[in-house]
């Protein structure tokens, strides 16, 4: 049975995305220290502004639920209700003034990902949705668009996640057959998928707080997410991840990764 | 000799990309017919229309003057002024929703672009410059930041885009040392390094509408733009296109693609 999700839970995930916009949108394109992270990924101060911020808040209205954020890891990360936060997803593209990084939020509840919001704070853009709450962006509702994989919009971060020769010939059996992949877009894909404007999207090398978000977003949307396998998104994935505008481009997409 | 810019040439520019934008924000994310070019490049009805907008403005404004354009091709392009006109540089961009495309505008003298716009219609950001016009964004001084090699964002549009082993080792010797490579913003990425937020640009298989405009934007910011062999871009050249922050970081470059 699909869990009920609390309506304060909803409003909660909205209130953190109304947290990080301002910050955000503050610290775009002004000079900014950038720290190499131990995995060589850089963080900005904007990225620590935004989850602490978003953390203070979870404790105050939430203090019973986990938290497993990017910046400051996890905390009672065992509880029923966790929330996954990445602050900036899309660091590189915060840093080089371009406006499509995106604040991600998901709420999970026993380890499933039920609600998610995508925000772009520069666009002012922002898609929620997730069990029982089909997907709104900017509180118009959104729909995928299927379409033949042939006709498909494809979009991967970027080539380089694809990491084995295994990966790199999965990821080039779908754009062989697609009609364009587009590069770059981080999460900002997921939102154009959920309106109907992408289709699919491929990606690796993710950490939970990468897709968490992003599964619920698209699902509520009338899309399909999972990882290379065809299971469901999880905190314990191998960082693949492949969403579809319907669960028809889905298995196709899914048949041509694990050929 | 420096040419000297007719002003009426300069706001003739501007009267260009205040035609494009409401035309390039109404089409924008509706449901659109695709063409399909001999080039299998896509086109929209949003090119057709924003070209047709600037070749009839030109030709009221300035009917001594010839046009080169992406979508109705050359008119008296043996002019000494010359017009080169991408009315949506990244159509694929435009097509999936991604807010990134741009309208390209070339004001080029004897063969010489020497003055651009690059325009944004969806996050309303414009870029101009070129010969005796320092470069500005929304009326605003733009300035390159330059930067080591080694810390420097380069920005490639696809890594699909180079299509023989000798570009696609070009490529990769520059990419090797750079901080970061990101894909997938078309022309905006010229406005990034005009404005200091990415430091070098990449491309090849471009056409002279593609980037004319781009060499003028960057070159009055402070920054420089060739081909791959260090000469001047013209009508004439091979499509691959290099830009950066300033000489040093365009000499560093062109080293590697030419190593």
């Amino acid at each position: 049975m699909a869990i009920r999700i609390p309506p304060d839970y909803v409003e909660l995930a909205g209130q953190l995305a109304d947290l990080a916009r301002p910050i955000a949108r503050r610290r775009f394109r002004q000079p900014l220290a950038v720290v190499d992270k131990p995995d060589r990924s850089p963080a900005t101060v904007a990225d620590l502004e935004i989850e602490a911020a978003m953390r203070e808040r979870l404790q105050a209205r939430a203090p019973d639920h986990g938290v497993y954020g990017e910046e400051y890891g996890q905390r009672d990360a065992d509880r029923d209700w966790v929330w996954a936060l990445d602050p900036i997803d899309g660091t590189r593209s915060f840093i080089a003034g371009v406006p499509l990084f995106g604040v991600l939020i998901a709420l999970c509840h026993q380890g499933e990902p039920v609600y998610g919001v995508v925000e772009q704070p520069i666009q002012r853009e922002r898609w929620q949705g997730g069990h029982g709450h089909p997907t709104r962006r900017n509180g118009q509702p959104a729909r995928t668009r299927p379409c033949r994989l042939a006709d498909a919009y494809q979009f991967t971060t970027s080539p380089d996640q694809f990491k084995t020769p295994d990966d790199i010939a999965a990821f080039r059996r779908v754009a062989a057959q697609v009609s364009t992949v587009r590069f770059g877009a981080d999460c900002y894909a997921a939102g154009l998928i959920a309106s109907g404007h992408a289709h699919l999207m491929v990606e690796a090398s993710l950490e939970p707080y990468d897709y968490m978000a992003l599964a619920p977003v698209i699902e509520a949307a009338g899309g399909r997410a999972t990882d290379w396998s065809g299971a469901p998104l999880s905190f314990h994935g191998d960082g693949r991840f492949l969403a579809a505008a319907d669960a028809e481009l889905h298995a196709q997409a899914l048949a041509l990764l694990r050929a």
